[in-house]
Formats: structure tokens, C-alpha cells, sequence
């Protein structure tokens, strides 16, 4: 492996808010077979593009769009795979229809990572034989990664990035400035969490620790970037030992800051690796699962003992204190007027609207408020069938206008100064039929079921996805997304290490006091409609009795349900009671800051089933 | 490791049905001492004694109860570490009280598996130091237990039982005769068993296996045995490749059987050594959790691979065909004609009655039925406060007798010639309290839920175990107990692989048609009373839809709930249904085959809520 290329790489000058990628004039037959002659130089009989940063980021900068520069399919997961025969995606079910539509034309093929017909991107690359040599880049695998191809026999070589020689015109790493957030804001100081990282770190047996993931580095330095659309986050490593701690970023990031007194370091990005390289008789720490396979090879593995195991940082970061729980709380309350005064306009007048232009109205509302930062995520806004389609995205050309009787699945969130949000509304136009309703009330009583739990401490999230599940099981629905995510304060809107899902995480994480997470069951039939019912809570106590302590969730979401998709005769007494409690809270938070033409419709979604 | 000894050790003479251990005339503390005799003769700084057999068995014949000899604790579970200094049990919750109270005045000191202050045993070992020389029984530990230590960094020796030389009178091996059912009885007979094994084997790419797990021997030969209480099991190992089957246990026990036709050879139990020495060039598929490091020494791991996983009968026995579905329910059936007939008798003059007089008066009623062949565990009989000791075991200084006002939990089970029962009623005396009603309407709560269920196909048991825990936890109370156990069909009353708690287990089985499981919620105050309410159920289709396969529970066990104890206010519409629903089939079915003067109480007992 040679990581030269790699360092002179990364060490290329950088380009301010580089957001937009440039044309390329290549086609992607062309960028697959130059792909390949540099495939037959290494004697390698496939190379794999994993699409991600060196940060193992979920939502990456257009630098490492690799995916999409590759294979021009620009959904936001998937894997390619280039033999010297074939150009295959591997898509989930979310981008089944997009991927096939958006590789037409080429020499690509999509194979299916889940759901009927699913091919396993192991069993293809075992298929190769044994003696195959794969490579994919060193920047962008973790050692994670790495080992399971290993332990399922197939032979992964980390080395240079191959579209290093073919993207010639590859966006640069993004450098522009960062936020500093004041202690206040962010209820805990930088010295103080870098002295939690640091007792975790010595009661592990480790000296030191590199952290790769962006957005557990932002929230210990009280940081926030701009480099990833969506995600306040920007590209760097933090290392850590008991002596300092250096930031690995673009010194010129913090040139309108003061940073005599930060209790860190900074040194340029490519800096990390002569850190490690320099390592002696020392102990560190790395998240197998964000460590990328560069950094350990600058590690002498004879001199430096590596343990492995999640970021410290991330169960901190999960567990928000009082003052991040008062800032979602306040973001929610914000968010939930916008959204209000969205929906009084939308309702008061529906005609003429498609999926985008709903989106931008919305858009719109959210931007009237003075906190509000920016989008959280891409707005999801589906009608009709496209609502049964997960993941929809509306371009141009799918844009459907909101006519006649249909569901809209609007799925959307924001940054605030405070905090972050995310809420899917089903709204209904026309007259629900009764299967819209059936479907409707069917995914609201999990939802209400979820949120009106109360659980043992240490119950873990994969004991709770049947409570939001058993009422469409019943009536033989289901849904194959997971039940809730983890949601950052100010940071990324897919946050880990909790989760509401059947499947059991790596990292099995008991749901603790102050986690946010989305509870959002729900339905979808093709070429018919989908139902998703989105609110975010947090863990808080419940009380204590002889059998233990007890926690309950508070919602953060402050917006009406459909009544309109409502049958209050599937209901029981005490979930029209639940809704009706929460109707009027809602009422009661939003009815002083909605803008007065929005009252009325606030007052009649909130009226009492 | 010595083998020698353990291959003398086990070849010496069997005894026919020797259930009872012979009176010892050393004391616990002599024992102790005489066993640091002899760990020091080896330079041990410990000793583990697991107290199970060979074959991983939960209930074990006497001359495996090396717990009990070692401690004189006679609990089904815990471990003993002796060493040079302490002597030490860990036990688990269910036995703290009868532990203390058993090893009292000896050197024993307990320690506390789970629950407040529960000690890690792994931690305690590692206390004694990374050079710390720590033997055990290589008869009685398996390969899966050994790695586990190996990976938490114990070096666990496995060696020769040291009992050997302490316990003169310790009883042989059982070689009592075994029983053959009919294939017709057994819904499949021992070649399809055997070959679909076979093809099991093949697939996994292996040649052969040996299969150590009693209750599965048992099923896949349609054989029987009485070598240990309540497990109608015999003491042998199973080899099977591709030409052949061997069975390895006493010839004798075919003694009044034709051996020619059958589709197995039958060698002695210690035979089985010399066929894993004799193994070339092969693969042998093992169960680690199953298989003890004495076998796998003998086999030369240079010229045989061994592949470990499941043994794949565990799966087809749990999956009942439906001639074992069919005996379950007629055995179910029988039961609760037996039950009714106790109920009757038990609540017409209930006075005077003790704990263990009750359990009497049950068992009496069971053997009334001439399909009753005895009880598939211990009866447990808790009145009062002894209720809240989850596995409370009466005897004659325990005893309590069965008067004012108090709840009795019953938990009980036989087999009968088709099948395998288990049930747990609680049963009320005198006048029930508000707290007792309550809690017993939460726990049913649970259960009906549990049992009413519909789930897609695919669905492993620790998603549902919240479905039984929810109403309970609403008020802050709890159980620490599994949801649901496998059953076999006259065979252990605990089977796996399937089970319904909030604890993955290793095997992380979905639950599929044909597997039968109990469905046990409860609640224990301690110093008050205990509630518990277990059917048996059994998995089966439900409906098919666009969203895939659903699946269903069908109740087995055909016993009325306690109305006395609900409080009808606290169930939904559809929960009062589902009860009457219950009762009225359990009418039904029972009506024409209780005894004259139970048909009264039937009655009663089934009337509408």
C-alpha cells in the first residue's frame, strides 16, 4: 500500500466553501474504463468505491462524492463494485426506483442490498476466487470495514485512491471558517469534556486517542463548520492525550478567533499522520468504525499498543445535558410556529402546490424565524404513491402536483441556534379515503404508544420497536425502516449510538436520561399512498419504585396530528386522552408566537377528538 | 491435561436407576480441604466446579450433582470456585435465600450473580492474577465456556475431575433401558430425522458430527429414558456421518429391544473416544456450547477440521411437526380436565391445606389420567410471601400452611404420553386485596397481549418481550425473569433455541411455526406475595399480505384465568373478550371429561367477565 499519493493528496491546497461540484466532461463509461487501466497496472480484478469521507461521514462534502462521480447515482448510500467485466451498484430499497433510473445508459447494473432479490456484495466478491486482489481506497475504509472482509475470506487491499489520476477536476477538502460556540450555549466547556474523554481513556488502558468522527470532534470543541451540506461539521482529526490535545484541521479555519487561551492545538489536516508516525511506546485508542486504514498504517504497531472501541465522546454527546435539552426544547417550540403558520397558508388554499413547491413554502416559513440556520436534512415531500416510495426525492421532472383526494408525506428538520429538528407530517388533501384513515390511526397508535412509554433503565432500543409496530402487525402492515434515530443538538440529525430499530446495533446501547430520538412508524402501499407520523422525544426520569428506576420520554415536537386522518372509534380512551392532552399543550406553547392569521388554524387542529 | 483418568473414570460400572446419592459422612469444609490437597499436589490456585454433566445437560443424574457435593446448595444453577483460601458460590437470584441458608456454617461464602451487588466471577478470577493456575473438570466444560475465559484473559485449565479422588461413593452413570416410540407417535421417523441431518452436515461442508445434547439424541432416535428427574433423557452420545449413525451408551439398555432393523449401531458410552481418535482426514461438525474439551482432545485437530455451530436438530425438534402439535394439545387437554378436577376439589374446603399438600393434591389429580407418566419438573408451591422467591422450593421447615387471606403461586407440569405441560396459576385464598387484584390485571395485561399477538415473519423473541412487560412497567413494576421458554414435546420442559426475554441470546432465533413456548409474565413483592400466569403456546400462520408472512400464537394450555383476581375496569373491551373467548373454549373442551363434581366449578370458572 502505497500512502505517499495519498499524503501529497490530501496535502493539495484547499478551497473555500467548495460546495458545487465543476462538470466534468467524461462520461461515465469513459470514467469506468480509465478506471480500469489503472486497475490492470496494480493487477487488480476489482476495485470497490464505498462513497464515503475519510471520516466514515453519512452526508459527505462534494471532494469524496465518489459514488455519484463514478456511477452518477446521487442517493446517499451504496456501494460500487468495478471488476474488468462489469460496473455493479449495490442500492437498498430506499433508492431502488432512483438508482436504476439515474444509471441508465451506462455500463452500470444495480444489484439489490436488501428486500426480495437481494445479493450479497460479499457473495459476488467471493465469488471472484480466492486468490482475487480487490483494492478500494485506504482514505475511505475503516479497520472495521476491513476486518469483516476479512473474516468472510476476501482478500481487501487498502491503497491509493484510483480517481485520484481521473477526477482531474476533484473539488478540494473545504476550508472555510468555523463557529465557536460559547460554554454557555453549549452547557459544558471544552476543558471540562476533554477531562471526561481523558479519565475514560486512562480507565481503558490508553494513553491517547485519535478521533476521526466530525461531528463528536465539533461537539467537544464547542465547534461548529460548514463543509458538509446539512451537517455543521468540518473536516478534521482530534487527538488527545493526557499532555494536549491537537486539532488536525486548516489552521486558517480559526483566523477571525482568538486562540491564545483554546485548551487545544491546532495543526494543519495532514499533520495527523506525522503524530501518529511519531508514536512511541504509547497506547491509543481508535473507533474501529471511523478509523480509516491511512491512519493505521502510520501507527508502528510494534511500539503502539492499539485498543479499540466507540468514541467516548459518543455517549456524552448522546446524553445532552440540561442546557442542550433546553436549547431542543426551545428549537422545537420555534420550529413547531413555522410549521404552523405553514400549514395555515398551505390548508387555506392547496390548490396549485407540488411536492417542491410544498417543500419551499415550508422552507419559506422556517426561514421567517430569526434562529433558524438552515436545513437538517433534504426535505422529503411525497404524494400520493410517491409517499410509498421511502426516500423519495422530487426533482424536476417527478414534481407532482397536489390535486384531487391524496397523503402528503412531508419529512423536514432544521438547525436553530438552539437545536436541531425533525418532523414528518402525513398531511391529507381532498377527502381521506377510509384505507387513508385506517392507515393513519393504525400508525398513530404505535407512535402514541411509544411515547407514552415508560421503561426499566437499561432497556435497550431493540425491546421497544414492537411497541410501535403491533397495531399494523395486527391488522398484517408493517414497515421496514427503523423506529427511531438519535438526533444531535446543532449536529447531525442522524446521531448515534441510540436507536428504536428490531435490529440489534453493533453498539446495543441502553436508551438513557437526556438521548433524543425520532419515533416515526409508519405505512407504505405501493402505487397507493404512505403514512409516516414523525415526532422527536428525549429520555428523562420517570420515578423509582422497589423495582428499579423508571424513564419516560418527553416530546420535543410541537405540532397538531391529522385529525382529519383520525377514526376515533380505533382509538381507546386513554390515546384519544394522550392526544387531546397534547393538543393542548400544543396549543397552549404555540398560540402567542404563530402569526396571528395562523391562530385559527391552530386553534381548530388542537380542538379536543 | 490428563485423559487417562476420565477415560477409567467413566468406563467403571453403571448402576441401574440410581437417583439417590448416598449419604456422604464428610462435611462440607473436610471436602474443601481435601480438595486443596489436592490443588496444590497441582499447583492450582483455583478450581471451578460448574455442577453440570458431559453433555451441558440443566438437570443432571446424581453422579453429576457436584455442586450440591462440593456445597451442599441443591439449586439447579450457580458456580463453585475454590481456592486456596476461600470457597465461594455464585448463585443467582432465584436462590439467594435458599443458598445462604444452605451453605451455612460450612466455609461457603455466596456471591451474587445478577441483581444489586451481584460480583462478575470472571472479574474475581482475574483478581487472582494473570499467572494464576485455575483448573475445572474437562468432563464438564464446554469449548464455548473455555474460549469465553480465554477471551476475558482466565487461563482455565481443563483437567481431570479432582472429585474423582474425593467422592468414594459417588454414584455410576445411569444405563437404565430406553423406551422406543413408534414413528407414528413421533410424526417422522429416525432415517428422515437422521437425513435430513445428513443434509445439513453436507452443506455446512462437513463430513461428520457428534452430537452431544441428550434431549436431542433422544428426539432424533424417537428413544426415551429415565436416566434424570423429569427429563425423559438417557445418558449417550450421537456420531453421524454420511455412512453411518453410532450411538454411544450402555448395549444394555436395548436389552428388550430389536436392535437389527434399526438405522444406528450402538457401542458404549466410552466407545465414543476412541471413534473421535480414529477421525482422518474429516471435518466434524460440534455444538461448542455442548461439546467438552474431554472429546475434543481426542481429536486430532491436525487431520480433522472442526466446524462449530448449532446442532441442526436443535432447530427441526423445536419446530413440532404436526403429530407433536397434535399430542401437545391432547396432552394439554388431559391437563387441564386434571387441573379442574384439583381446582374443585382444592377451592370446595381449602382449609388446612399446606404448600406442599397442595402440590400433593395436583399431582394426585394428574395421575388420576392413565396417559400421566409424572411431573416435567419440580412443583413449585409458594404461598404468601414465599410467592415473591421467584423459584422457591417448600420443604417440610418451609412448609406454610394455607390460610387467611393470601395469594399461592402453583407452577407445575407434566408429561403424558403425547406431550409436555407447563402451567403457573396464582391462586387466591380468603379475600384478595386491591394490590393483589391489580397486580395480578397487569400481569394478565401482559400475557393476553403476549398471546393475542400477530407478528411478521422473520421476528426474533426479545422484540416481543416488551409486549408482556408494558402494562407492568407503566406502574413502575417489573420482573427479572424471561417472558417465554421453549418447550419440548415429552421431552425437557426448557428447549431452545427459541425464548422471549429482553436478552439477546446467542442463537438470536425468529420465531417460526411449529415451536412451542411458555408465556410467563409476573410480579414479586418481596415480603408480600407473588403473581405469575403461564400458558403454553405455539407458533402458527396467521395470514399472508403484500407486507409478507404473518404468524400467530395458538394457546395450548386449557385452564380458566383467576376472575376472582381482575379487576374488570382495568381491561379494554377487547381484552374482556378475549378472556371470555378463552373461557368458553376452555368450557367446551373440558366439560365432557372432568369429573362429575368439577363440571360446578368449570362453570363458574368460565362465566363471561
Amino acid at each position: 500500500m502505497s500512502l505517499t499519493k495519498t499524503l501529497t493528496k490530501t496535502s493539495a491546497k484547499t478551497k473555500e466553501n467548495n460546495n458545487l461540484q465543476t462538470e466534468t466532461v467524461i462520461t461515465i463509461d469513459e470514467k469506468i474504463k480509465k478506471l480500469r487501466e489503472l486497475m490492470s497496472e496494480k493487477n487488480l480484478d476489482a476495485y470497490i468505491i464505498n462513497g464515503t469521507d475519510p471520516h466514515s461521514s453519512e452526508y459527505v462534502c462534494p471532494r469524496w462524492q465518489t459514488r455519484q462521480y463514478i456511477s452518477g447515482f446521487t442517493g446517499s448510500a451504496g456501494i460500487v463494485v468495478i471488476t474488468l467485466k462489469e460496473a455493479l451498484i449495490w442500492a437498498d430499497s430506499r433508492y431502488f426506483i432512483q438508482c436504476e433510473e439515474q444509471i441508465k445508459g451506462t455500463e452500470f447494473k444495480m444489484k439489490r442490498i436488501n428486500g426480495l432479490n437481494a445479493e450479497k456484495i460479499s457473495d459476488f466478491l467471493k465469488s471472484l476466487g480466492s486468490s482475487a486482489k480487490i483494492g478500494t481506497s485506504a482514505d475511505t475504509i475503516t479497520v472495521k470495514k476491513i476486518n469483516e472482509y476479512k473474516t468472510s475470506g476476501i482478500n481487501v487491499i487498502p491503497m491509493e485512491d484510483l480517481l485520484y489520476n481521473i477526477w482531474t477536476d476533484r473539488p478540494e477538502i473545504p476550508a472555510g471558517a468555523v463557529l465557536k460556540l460559547t460554554d454557555k450555549l453549549c452547557g459544558e466547556s471544552v476543558s471540562s469534556k476533554i477531562s471526561r474523554i481523558r479519565n475514560k481513556m486512562t480507565e481503558s488502558g490508553a494513553s491517547c486517542t485519535l478521533i476521526s468522527s466530525l461531528d463528536d470532534i465539533a461537539w467537544i470543541l464547542n465547534l461548529r463548520g460548514y463543509d458538509i451540506k446539512y451537517c455543521p461539521l468540518f473536516i478534521a482529526y482530534l487527538f488527545i492525550d493526557n499532555k494536549e490535545s491537537i486539532l488536525f484541521t486548516d489552521k486558517n479555519r480559526f483566523r477571525k478567533i482568538k486562540t491564545d487561551n483554546l485548551p487545544y492545538k491546532i495543526k494543519n489536516y495532514d499533520d495527523v499522520y506525522k503524530k501518529l508516525s511519531g508514536l512511541k511506546k504509547s497506547s491509543i485508542y481508535l473507533n474501529p468504525d471511523k478509523t480509516n486504514m491511512s491512519l493505521l498504517d502510520f501507527i508502528n504497531t510494534e511500539d503502539v499498543k492499539i485498543i479499540y472501541g466507540n468514541d467516548f465522546s459518543e455517549e456524552f454527546k448522546a446524553c445532552k445535558n440540561s442546557i442542550e435539552i433546553e436549547g431542543m426544547v426551545e428549537a422545537h417550540i420555534q420550529d413547531g410556529a413555522s410549521i404552523v403558520n405553514f400549514l395555515s397558508e398551505l390548508y387555506s388554499e392547496p390548490d396549485g402546490y407540488t411536492e417542491l413547491s410544498v417543500a419551499a413554502l415550508l422552507q419559506k416559513h422556517r426561514e421567517c424565524s430569526i434562529y433558524y440556520l438552515g436545513p437538517s436534512f433534504g426535505t422529503i415531500s411525497a404524494y400520493k404513491e410517491h409517499g410509498a416510495i421511502v426516500h423519495y426525492n422530487a426533482d424536476k421532472n417527478s414534481d407532482k402536483t397536489i390535486t384531487g383526494n391524496g397523503l402528503l408525506i412531508l419529512d423536514s428538520g432544521g438547525h436553530s441556534r438552539m437545536g436541531t429538528t425533525d418532523i414528518t407530517m402525513t398531511l391529507p388533501f381532498g377527502k381521506p379515503t377510509n384505507e387513508q384513515k385506517k392507515d393513519y390511526t393504525l400508525v398513530l397508535k404505535g407512535h402514541l404508544a411509544l411515547s407514552a412509554l415508560i421503561f426499566p433503565e437499561g432497556t435497550n432500543g431493540y425491546q421497544l420497536d414492537a411497541v410501535a409496530h403491533r397495531f399494523l402487525w395486527q391488522n398484517g402492515l408493517d414497515y421496514f425502516h427503523g423506529t427511531g434515530h438519535g438526533v444531535g443538538c446543532r449536529l447531525n440529525v442522524h446521531e448515534g449510538p441510540q436507536r428504536i430499530s428490531s435490529h440489534i446495533s453493533a453498539t446495543n446501547t441502553a436508551l438513557k436520561p437526556g438521548m433524543v430520538i425520532s419515533n416515526e412508524p409508519g405505512v407504505y402501499k405501493e402505487g397507493k399512498h404512505g403514512i409516516r407520523i414523525e415526532n422527536l422525544i428525549y429520555v428523562t426520569e420517570a420515578f423509582k419504585t422497589e423495582f428499579g428506576k423508571f424513564l419516560k420520554f418527553n416530546t420535543l415536537t410541537c405540532c397538531p396530528y391529522e385529525k382529519k386522518l383520525i377514526v376515533k372509534e380505533m382509538l381507546t380512551e386513554q390515546e384519544i386522552k394522550q392526544i387531546n392532552n397534547y393538543h393542548t399543550w400544543v396549543y397552549k406553547t404555540l398560540k402567542d408566537i404563530v402569526d396571528k392569521n395562523a391562530l385559527k388554524y391552530l386553534k381548530e387542529a388542537t380542538l379536543p377528538l
